[in-house]
């Protein structure tokens, strides 16, 4: 684990219960944690059980009894590391946005082409977003009309948090487009497929900061749908709003990270006097993960989408199965927020380059 | 019209806008409102459109250019009037409860036999109380488990309020029992028919008030299913809470009056991956009254119910079928309310007596 | 009257139940219904009380026992009817959007300039939304950031309305952005302020359709916030959803006419822990028309926005006072709406034109 | 651990994941898991990592290497095992309800009087119900008027579970009185405080079970506050709706498990034109175990409050201070089931007999 940070501590925690879901085809065993600052990896190993601590990364990616590195730290490390680990023959796992360009990610992708690898889009993981994607996929919305996202928090409103890595190109590359529109792209293009063109405004609020607090988005979808997204930190009132809806020929779904237990679903197929948008507790046994976590109509909580990404990550690798998100995938997302920036700078509509 | 409070102000607008959205079979003429402070009655003749006014009932109730006299007094007036009005053949129209006790009601019901009569349970014509009946009828419920209504308003709460009519015992008969409970009894009997036991417990919060302030309520259903009933006027932070909810072994109905063109259908029936309460948005062209008021999706108010109350009732006379909410329904309610205080005085069990 | 359509039937309503809430400084009279269809417009007058009916409306126009023209038709003919109108001297009123195309708009708005005008723009007069209005002026929201407004409605995708005026350009002028847009543009100059520049995307799902099926629009205002709008026949799942958000740095608000009597405002200035998304019941006697219609709890429909519209625009004209919306306002409306166009049509950003 | 249900999965997990978010005086170490089915225990042993597994628990309870025994078998199994325990000195941690009985639950607590001891009602320390308590604790709510509590699931109706230990008298005790009232019943004692009469009905909707179905209540409070409980197996639409709602004279509290991060709260003594129902998510730092799960705006799931509830009991032996829910409390909430069983069997009033 590289990386002891909030997201650190997230990996961690999947990494210890993944175990307790998963019938798994690997024992989990957390070996080291690595970061800058070692009263801090000492609390963070003490508390979640990692075996060693170690502030050198290099050393840690080449060692042999290590099978698999997980990148937890700022976005601008993101590609030096997961290079290194995947060109010494390791598992790579990386926190999203996969990397801070889109050529760096490329690299990345290229580097770990022949090691297994993931990256952490975690929210296509909640049950309610995979029961979304498989009402699409057996087409109970018809032909998709709309796409609509949006993520909104509220942390740039805070001026304390203007110095953080987060609010710098040097570190994070991007600001609201790399840390929350690349989860609703991530999400758009699982679930809608891909942006043929989009048209973007990426703005600053604050004097001084070098990344977007903002992202305004329109998109073509290939499927002839037409999309809507926006991304804020400044959504005053929101602090972790990650919301979609689609409407279709046959339906619409909407789903909110507010309430992740749910999806709403509207079938327009119904008899007209009993039509209306049902609120779907997705704990059901036979919904996603719904045999593979608590009973039905017990909730789950931010931290069992991780839990089963890292699940089917380390069973996709024991049946030699592809996985998604991979780094592939995230360089299809670095795409489209690579147009969201050609687009902003060029005050125009830009083609998203196929891969 | 007798009476020129609020209730007369929203029983006049039915009269005013009845003809507007339905097909009537007579031309509804405003004669003349009667009352007893005559500023107030002139400034209720001019907005409204009474032709006259007049300060005593007994010489309009028997008027020979009158056909309906419609009672929107305090409850301890509505039988004399009632009577009187019955007796000279007039239609007869009577704001609830219809009485203050049991024994007046009944009388009213045998007095007005003969002619036309009405109650306003308006909330029975909501549309998406329709539909929930409708709903029931068809079987869509199956089997009825649990019957369930608050009706919860605050305005108790407001001392200001003591001294008005409604605070005693000598104007009203009852507290929050005739007042919100009659409206919960109405809707229930209607829905899930007739209470065959009850054990209810009235409460007052305010010294020396000598009506109930609070009335809660166990019943027995004549279908096997059971019931809760809580009426309070100490429901701070509920401005007008009329709700129901009703589990059958087929599904469940929700509806509040917070959200009146909204009801909440939950079909078990339904495959369990897409089980959800759907949220009916009542307002479609063959929902209950779809086609007399505006389109699809654009929202009643709180004085439609009254409207629909009217145009089915003037209908009704026309075709020479019987109407709903007729006295004798309303001497059922009263049944009811009667139980309920016999049982809060016994503190036990009491039977609701049959027809 | 022009026009016996539904929003005639509207319109009609609002001219019979003003006199009943508001106290108002002339009588109103209904005179003269006037349409092609002679049988249409018996049926009308005898529902709603208009004396004559005329098919002519030219005739209509210039009588001198009228005052005031309302105009109910279809949008390509507003123009030359209000412009007939108030060269005549008439008050008028019109429909919205007030014409098909800004040229046109800018003409009526000349033509009007002496008499008084209005436009249907009635969702400014929702309770709720004039509650918003207040919370912004009073700087409850702080700094504005982001404004978001989605007017999605299903019509477009039922096929028999293909061949309704509504979706013909020779007739309607323009789609969704004319039909829903034009609303959400009304509601955010109210209650943003101007909008600098825009990029906008028109599209058309169903071939043959000359008008579009659904806007999409980025915008930026001048008080320095950035907004998106989305409008759409092909919103399946809303029936008739007009919706906004505004995040200011002090705070949130969030209106969706789904539930028009409410109003959800988001306090960021309360203390951490008891900071919420307040749902407030837009029914209080001090909230907006909080003594002109009901009591507290009792909830406004469709049509109330039309009353209130009109008892304000009887009142100014009686103290001779500015009333808004008015064709000025409208053309307002309209230059966003020209931008949008222009904008699409171009693939870029455009300047909205001041006055 | 004697048990390995999904109860003794969920107490598995709180021991497995207390030590990552609290800091502990203790480290936890997994022993033994006790059960009757081998091959059962074997599996939980490796998913869980247990040491060792056991099928006699009594040798368990006695084994001089083990401090703690977590009892998680049917209710009528509790008395003996943790008397067992408690006589053996150990720590006890029992599963609600503490007994099938009143007399077994005060012979429990006596025996364990001189040792730690725990009762698993978990959702006291969800975070939204600890601030509901540190609102009606600060005075926020004024007087209290209102109690009303529902616990619905549809697990009744269930034709497959009739034969399960959850619905024979002599494995479980009582039916939804024990399995989910309980849970209502120490909410309120919590929340309310204690219950001096109440009158409650038990119903048994399937012929042949022996256990109530479905228990309704009503009861008055040592506060002088009245209150409703309903809690069935028959709520068809419900999968495990746990909800409270309070009304004081100066505001409301409503909570529901279905959205288990928020809580509603109604202040009302905020000024007319801005009050209203406050949606908290209750996930701020400064809201009861903010700093120790994730971040503000991230969701806890059901299994939090257990693993809240075991971190505040080992700090609380660890500080030699008391800790609730303990055996005695546990009694409280017994004593209250036992006035409902003998007020349903003589359908009246009865007292709830002090400590």
């Amino acid at each position: 684990m590289i990386g002891s940070g909030f997201i650190g501590r997230v990996h961690s925690n999947a990494f210890r219960q993944v175990g307790h879901f998963f019938e798994l085809p690997y024992q989990v065993c957390c070996k080291v944690i690595c970061g800058r600052d070692r009263a801090k990896l000492e609390t963070a190993a003490s508390r979640w059980g990692w075996d060693e601590i170690d502030t050198d990364w290099q050393n840690v990616v080449t060692r042999r009894d290590i099978d698999a590195v997980d990148i937890a730290v700022p976005n601008v490390l993101h590609s030096a590391i997961a290079i290194a680990a995947a060109q010494a023959g390791k598992i790579v796992l990386c926190e999203k946005p996969l990397a801070s360009t889109l050529a760096e990610a490329e690299k990345m992708a290229k580097a770990a082409r022949n090691v297994p690898n993931l990256v952490w889009f975690n929210y296509r993981r909640i049950p309610a977003v995979v029961l979304a994607k498989q009402l699409i996929t057996e087409g109970r919305l018809g032909q998709t009309y709309h796409y609509r996202a949006l993520y909104l928090n509220q942390s740039g409103n805070d001026p304390r948090k203007s110095n953080t890595w987060r609010y710098q190109r040097s570190e994070a590359g991007m600001g609201a487009a790399g840390d929350l529109l690349s989860h609703s792209i991530d999400s758009a293009l699982y679930l809608n497929g891909p942006i043929r063109e989009l048209s973007a405004m990426m703005h600053t609020f604050v004097p001084g900061r070098d990344v977007d607090d903002a992202v305004l988005l329109m998109a073509r979808f290939a499927n002839g749908s037409i999309g809507t997204f926006e991304a804020t930190r400044f959504g005053v009132g929101c602090q972790n709003r990650n919301a979609f809806e689609v409407n279709g020929s046959k339906g619409m779904l909407a789903f909110t990270l507010d309430n992740m237990n749910e999806l709403d679903f509207f079938d327009a197929t119904e008899p007209l006097d009993s039509r209306g948008s049902r609120r779907l507790s997705v704990t059901a046994l036979n919904h996603p993960y719904g045999e593979v976590f608590w009973k039905p109509g017990h909730a789950l909580g931010y931290e069992h989408p991780f839990i089963a990404t890292l699940g089917d990550f380390l069973n996709s690798i024991g049946r030699q199965e592809p996985f998604h998100v991979n780094f592939e995938d995230a360089v299809a997302v670095q795409r489209v927020l690579d147009a969201v920036e050609r687009s902003s700078a060029s005050r125009g509509w830009v083609t998203v380059d196929a891969t």
